[in-house]
């Protein structure tokens, strides 16, 4: 199925390794974005609108300029290239210029640039914005009327779908159709470290990024078409990142943006650190979405599903146009269903953006598709484990998109092992029980069944790439670089744990850096779940080729076959006692001018898929989980505790184990918060739950006692060792895992996520349908 | 001979470009290693020995300690690593431990850190050490009787030989046997821009050091060992560079290893800039050399020559052993001689240690041995240029290591091109009318003919290669990187060339970035005239990779013929009317996912040679030039004025003809310096000439106003477009025409340099032989 350089067995790839970085981020001496300084350093700050709709008619800069320690208040006039911003569809400005639209409350006007923080911030407040009031669309009913424009157009911009059979007619025909409709909200994606860049004139007479951020090329695109610099003179460099999520995918890019013009105009390192308020009133979130489904079933067979989605996508398109093809495809779930009509808009409201977040546009449809399943079981009595086990996706089938999936599904077998681990039968029926004896509180069981398309899919083909850059030192220690990004998930160290597997090298004389665009080009984001099969893939090509070089030096040594070298733990044999060590076998290849640095590579098969009719290839491959929780509910204050977790995770080969439990365990508590406890408040288009007093996420004392983790192991022909990814499936089944125990729970069909004690009393009150 | 992508012409290599670094660095924004600070940095100075030869019993730095602004001082005790430096034989210490020998004035025992530079240098003042003084050892006649030791065994410590033919029984039975002793002083580089690094604790979790330099991966490596660190955790970046000459091939990685040193225990960035004193006083200069010659006439033809070549190491062998292999190789002269013995000694002294400097050892015996043909030549009577033409190598020579020669020996042509532009024998007649006439003032023609070994021959073998990274942005911008370097000589701009040339792309889109260690393994150093050659094919072959992809991404879209496809200024046509810009080319490349990115190695064919004899391959090729000065003498005051000079160089290509024009021009003022103006003083082993009021170089007042300049173009076959080097040439045939001609005017022969008026006077007033 796959092979490592030392045949069946492996060196270090499966097996349980320290995290590459772990001691420095726990002794502190990790160093994130706002722990780097730069000689001359200058402290930026943004105006913003604080209106959600407007005509901006003057900026007024007189007040804020006379504060002590500023050095410059810096508008659209100062931006010596592009005022545009937008990585799917340029409908953003960089800096808003007068006479010309205010589109949400964080709308940026101006940067300040001082001596300090606390003097750019009040210098920033003390900017007056005269805007002329137009009517804020605050939600999707309204937007869709399209009374009031945001843009130029209709409100709804863009729109997806898949025809797939007949779905219209087969619905139209059937005895047995199902309705639901769902709304999933925002979610925040309250990543520890807040946005910020530090950008830097450099001395190779560019600027250089230095920030926290998931893709540096999306970045440095957009600082070269602000700036109107050719990409060879902006470099972007990641600092350590804490968190991310999506969050940062096309943010920095912003940021770094504001923070390039003052640099540019000033030629001084110029820092712009968020506040965690800034943060979460400007910077984009998961999408809300409303949506609505129709199910036709035949016995236990689901027949034809229809499916409307609309996404509110904020004042600006932003990622929404490629988020979107996310929920298109997943949107009918990890079912095999001949007829499939689906629906996706994506439409202007005057509030923050959405865009990218661990899932992508899916959670809030397999959080509906799911509930969907598990109220038609309801209905028709039957087990939602057999329903789904009847319906599932399995080798042979086809997607809703009518991809013939032959390899590398293992979605039947973590149907089976959640079953079997969380006893699935004696669950249930203890839940009954105990609802039998308790009153005040409630206990159910809920199931939930998904499928991830890895990597960025037809919809993103001409992005699905990544490179490497592998360097042997003549001591024997290795430097890799690759285009995709650590932002905590682990690539560090799963690269390490490659260049260990292919070079045989010891992982300690391994060094994965700081990703640099200069050294890779363009590798696409860090984002879909891709990097250990994008990055990994490259790695393991140049590490593949530094070896071949290096067996040839170790045969002309000892006269060996080459088919008998071995590479493993820092040692070099042929198998018949003739060995070397790692480091002296690169020293003798030095010596001999031996080229022991790679340029590797890896790009996606060709996917062939019509954008028309959403029909074809989606994505390269499919990543599968199947989960069970229990709640309990409390009756008179509605909130819910999730009592335990089991959930199983096809993640084709797990290269490093501890990373994808980690990543299992990490994604579950954050669907948890988004299921249950995230609830985002805007009032008149601002946010004003802006902090985490009022944005509460899930805490330790939330995370089940019982969390049981199940690995498949269903190898991906492409992936390194057989990898596919994991990053985002492990937060996306819980949201409706979560829901439908609930709805067991209290007896009523949950609608919307999240299930705050507000809504559950609310549903406990109303007549049951 | 060669091809260029374009078939027999070419798009720009040949042609005049502007440098790609001129604007910069005439507007004053190139930033040099003292024009860079860092956030938190900390100044550092030295504390050096200041006696020639003691025992070090003690370090008193309680006073310099209480100095306002220190921050720390730091000794040998504070090295985490090897105390140990020395790129050849490591026997320096980094800094000098209690007990242990000071060998020379400018050993250094330990580094002041402070706030700011002056407290760093006045507390560096206030360090008391207590050396117990030793007899120093001031000259290599004191050395070699080897009374006083300064390292264990003899002063003199290596030696290395030629042994071709039977040079003692030819000369032994000889008639006409000449004999000759020379002496060739000290050369300080003078490069413009002192010494200076910067080390920074980086967020990688290693160290980096900014710095001028010429060789980063020296310094990589002895930070790396004297910080006890691996290779991966040390990042060298070579800021613009004032100038080097070879005084910053290893002086460099002593620089940054003091700093190194604070560093890593201040956990800050440690800056070290030297002042033009401490520079002068303890790095490296050119070696003094004398030099003992015999030579057997036959008629015209040379029979048979015997060296011996005594060369003064100072106190430390640093880079002699090698250096000493190219006094070796070129002692003999460009001669084609059946018979050699040459014998080079390297000898400690209790003086600042030399090292590389232009030319690298072969300066000061091109002196000698042109000085003994023009004696020779005096002496039967011959003109000077016949006896040249007599025997210079040509192709099927062998030089004095026995090399056979066939291709690309351009000296006959040098010699023909400055017969004929110095009109030579109306020179000389003319010379001998003034100097008939005038009795003040006397004229004189002199002639030199040389050769040199490009790049690092058989005695670095090891080190005869270099990688190239080259990336190509969405955009058609290109990176390139090197692991040569840019110290003033041009590189950046001939490798922009060859990018440009190979990808047809235009030389505005191209950006040669600084050297940087982590991007290209260990290339080498950037020395013996080696980058057009080594960094230039890594980057022909990089980019040729590159072309080829873009080749396939261009049939595809038009199917053309791939051998039809042109790449040119910035279009890519198959010359069928299908053509399509660089940049869209590329940016389809890009939807594509091709791999736009290489890593590019060139490195030496194998050189068969016999150390022990001296005899076989001693260098890859070889340039060639032949000069012709003319000089005025005032015979009150001895003083020297070079009139004219016409200088013919065999380049093999020149790829930027401006480019090797500079360096001739630079090469013809500095070998004048050499030769009559550049006379360092040392008393009690102190060099108190240590700054440019008294160590005097040559303005652009002595630049004589004829200045005629041949370029040969005798193509080398492993060169890009068959060129071969001229950084050093250049130099090296200057100290010999001058010499040769001072000799003419004053009608004695001059045996040393510099030929400063006391000297010259003297040699007036000499008794005639």
């Amino acid at each position: 199925m796959f092979r490592s350089n030392s045949g069946e067995s492996t060196n270090v790839v499966g097996k349980t390794m320290k995290r590459v970085d772990a001691f420095e981020k726990v002794n502190g001496s990790a160093r994130f974005a706002a722990d780097i300084a730069f000689d001359g350093q200058i402290y930026c700050a943004l105006v913003i609108a604080e209106k959600p709709h407007g005509i901006l008619r003057s900026i007024d800069t007189v007040l804020a300029s006379e504060i002590e320690g500023v050095e410059g208040i810096f508008t659209w006039r100062d931006i010596p290239g592009e005022n545009q911003l937008g990585e799917a569809i340029k409908d953003m400005p960089c800096l808003v210029k007068e006479g010309e639209k205010i589109r949400f409350w964080g709308d940026v006007v101006a940067i300040v640039a001082a001596r300090d923080r606390i003097s750019a911030e009040n210098a920033a407040k003390s900017v007056r914005l005269d805007i002329e009031d137009l009517e804020p669309v605050l939600s999707i009913e309204q937007a869709m009327e399209d009374k009031v424009q945001i843009h130029e157009g209709s409100n709804v911009r863009v729109s997806k779908r898949i025809r797939k059979g007949d779905a219209e007619t087969v619905i139209k025909n059937s005895k047995e159709v199902f309705e639901g409709e769902f709304y999933a909200h925002y979610q925040e994606q309250a990543y520890m470290e807040p946005q910020g860049v530090t950008v830097v004139p450099d001395f190779d007479y560019g600027y250089t990024v230095y920030g926290t951020m998931q893709c540096p090329y999306y970045v440095q695109s957009a600082v070269a078409h602000v700036l109107g610099l050719p990409i060879n003179r902006i470099r972007v460099i990641q600092t350590e990142t804490g968190g991310a999520f999506g969050g940062k995918e096309d943010i920095p890019s912003y940021v770094a943006s504001y923070a390039a013009v003052v640099a540019f105009n000033l030629k001084r390192p110029a820092r712009l650190i968020y506040s965690r308020e800034i943060d979460i009133q400007t910077t984009s979130k998961r999408h809300p979405i409303k949506s609505f489904y129709r199910i036709a079933m035949e016995g236990k067979k689901i027949k034809a599903i229809e499916i409307k989605a609309y996404m509110d996508m904020g004042a600006y398109a932003t990622l929404t146009p490629i988020v979107m093809f996310r929920t298109l495809v997943h949107a009918a779930g990890a079912y095999d269903i001949e007829n499939v009509n689906v629906d996706v808009y994506g439409i202007y409201t005057n509030k923050v953006p959405p865009g990218a977040f661990r899932g992508f546009g899916s959670p809030q449809v397999l959080f509906a598709v799911e509930s969907m399943i598990d109220d038609i079981a309801c209905k028709l009595g039957i087990d939602p484990m057999e329903l789904r086990e009847e319906n599932t996706l399995r080798p042979g089938s086809r997607t809703s998109t009518n991809h013939l999936i032959v390899e590398s599904v293992g979605a039947p077998e973590t149907l089976a092992r959640v079953k079997e681990s969380s006893h699935w039968k004696d669950l249930v029926r203890e839940c009954n029980e105990f609802n039998r004896i308790n009153k005040d509180k409630k206990r159910g069981a809920g199931l939930s069944h998904i499928f991830y398309g890895v990597s960025l899919g037809a919809g993103g083909q001409a992005l699905d790439k990544s490179g490497a850059h592998v360097l042997i030192n003549r001591d024997g220690s290795v430097e890799v670089r690759i285009g995709g990004t650590e932002m905590g998930q682990g690539a560090k160290t799963v690269i390490a744990m490659i260049a260990a597997e292919e070079l045989g090298q010891r992982i300690e004389k391994i060094l994965v850096h700081q990703p640099d665009t200069a050294f890779v080009p363009d590798s696409g984001p860090t984002v879909a779940s891709r990097t250990t099969i994008y990055s990994g893939n490259a790695v393991r090509q140049a590490c593949m080729a530094l070896r071949g070089k290096l067996v040839s030096v170790f045969c002309d040594l000892f006269n060996s076959n080459p088919d008998s070298v071995k590479f493993c733990q820092g040692e070099v044999s042929d198998g018949e006692d003739r060995t070397i060590s790692f480091d002296r076998l690169v020293d003798t290849a030095y010596v001999r001018n031996v080229k022991l640095f790679e340029a590797g590579w890896y790009d996606t098969p060709k996917l062939s898929f019509d954008m028309e009719n959403g029909l074809g290839e989606a994505y390269v491959t499919y990543s599968y989980a199947s989960q069970v929780v229990q709640v309990e509910v409390d009756m008179a204050t509605g909130s819910t505790k999730v009592l335990k977790g089991f959930t199983a995770h096809d993640v084709g080969k797990a290269v490093n184990p501890d990373g994808v439990i980690g990543q299992i365990q990490g994604g579950f508590v954050q669907g948890m918060g988004y299921a249950l406890y995230e609830d985002l408040k805007l009032r008149n288009g601002k946010i004003v739950s802006d902090n985490f007093n009022t944005y509460i996420i899930p805490t330790i004392h939330e995370v089940p006692p019982e969390l049981v983790i199940d690995i498949v192991e269903d190898p991906f022909r492409e992936g390194p060792y057989g990898a596919k990814g994991i990053g985002e499936p492990s937060l996306m089944p819980v949201p409706a895992s979560v829901a439908n125990a609930v709805s067991m729970a209290i007896g009523k069909r949950v609608r919307q996520i999240p299930v705050t004690p507000e809504y559950v009393l609310g549903l406990i009150e109303e007549k049951t349908d």
